[in-house]
C-alpha cells in the first residue's frame, strides 16, 4: 500500500531557506527506498517587466537560470542528490511542478507550505494548485520561517 | 528527520468510499512505526435545516452521531485500528480535524483529496483549510472516484 517509489520535491533556492521540505523528502525516501528528484521553477521575468513598463531581456532570464542552477547544484551536492535528479525549468511554479510530476511519473510530490500569512498567501496558492492539479499524492511540509528543524 | 510518530487521518464514512487515505496512512504508519488515529466530523444539521426553513432537532443529530460511530467501528475493526484511536466529533470538518490534531499533538494529518471537480470543490476546501491551518505536515491522498487501489 505504501507505493511511493519516486518523490518529486519542489525546491526553493533562497539561501536563507532551510530546505526542510527537501530534507523531509530525503528522509522519507530512505525509509521507503524511493528515488528523489528536485525541481525548481524560474519564473519568466518578462511578465514582471511588463508590469513596470520595462523590457526584460533573454539575457536576464539566462542569468537567473544560471544562478538557480548553481544554487541547485550546491544544494544537491550538500544533500547527496545526484545531478541527474536536479531539474531547473522556466515557468510558473505550479505548472512546472505538475508537468515534471507527470513526465517522471512520480507518485508523491512534496511542497513546502509556509506558516506565516503573507508568504503563506503566495506559496499556499502554489501548494493548493499542486494539490488540485496533481494526479498523485501531495505532502505539504509545514515551514515555520526562521525555525530550524 | 522522519519524525512522524502520530498520524491523524480524516475519515469519510460513506460506504461507497474505499478509504484509500486511511489505508495509505496505515501502511505508512507501519513503515514509520507511528500511531494512527481516525477522526470523523459530523456536521451540525441545524444550519442545513435553517436553510430550508425546517427545525432539525437534537434527536436527529444524535442519530447521525450513532450512525457515524457504527460505521467508524466497522471500519476500525476491519482495518485493525483500536477503539481508543477512533474519534467522532460534531462540527465543521476542518475545525474538528485541526482541533484534534493540536489536542493529540500529531505530526502528520492525512486527508483525502478528490480528483473529480464538483466533489473536489467541497473536499478540496477542507483539504486546503487543513493545510493552511495545520501546525504540522499534511499529506493529501488523491482519491479517484470509483478507482480501486
Amino acid at each position: 500500500m505504501v507505493k511511493y517509489k519516486h518523490i518529486l520535491v519542489a525546491v526553493e533556492l533562497d539561501p536563507t531557506c532551510d530546505n526542510i521540505a527537501v530534507k523531509r523528502a530525503l528522509a522519507l525516501s530512505k525509509v521507503l527506498d524511493a528515488k528523489v528528484t528536485l525541481v525548481h521553477a524560474v519564473e519568466h521575468m518578462s511578465s514582471y517587466g511588463a508590469a513596470y513598463g520595462i523590457a526584460v531581456g533573454a539575457d536576464v532570464e539566462e542569468m537567473l537560470i544560471e544562478n538557480a542552477q548553481k544554487a541547485m547544484d550546491e544544494l544537491g551536492d550538500k544533500l547527496g542528490v545526484p545531478e541527474s535528479h536536479r531539474i531547473i525549468k522556466m515557468g510558473p511554479a505550479k505548472l512546472v511542478i505538475l508537468a515534471e510530476a507527470e513526465e517522471l511519473k512520480v507518485d508523491l510530490i512534496v511542497v513546502g507550505s509556509h506558516g506565516r500569512h503573507g508568504i503563506r498567501l503566495l506559496l499556499g496558492s502554489t501548494a493548493n494548485a499542486v494539490i488540485h492539479g496533481a494526479k498523485c499524492d501531495v505532502l505539504a511540509v509545514r515551514i515555520v520561517d526562521g525555525e530550524k528543524k
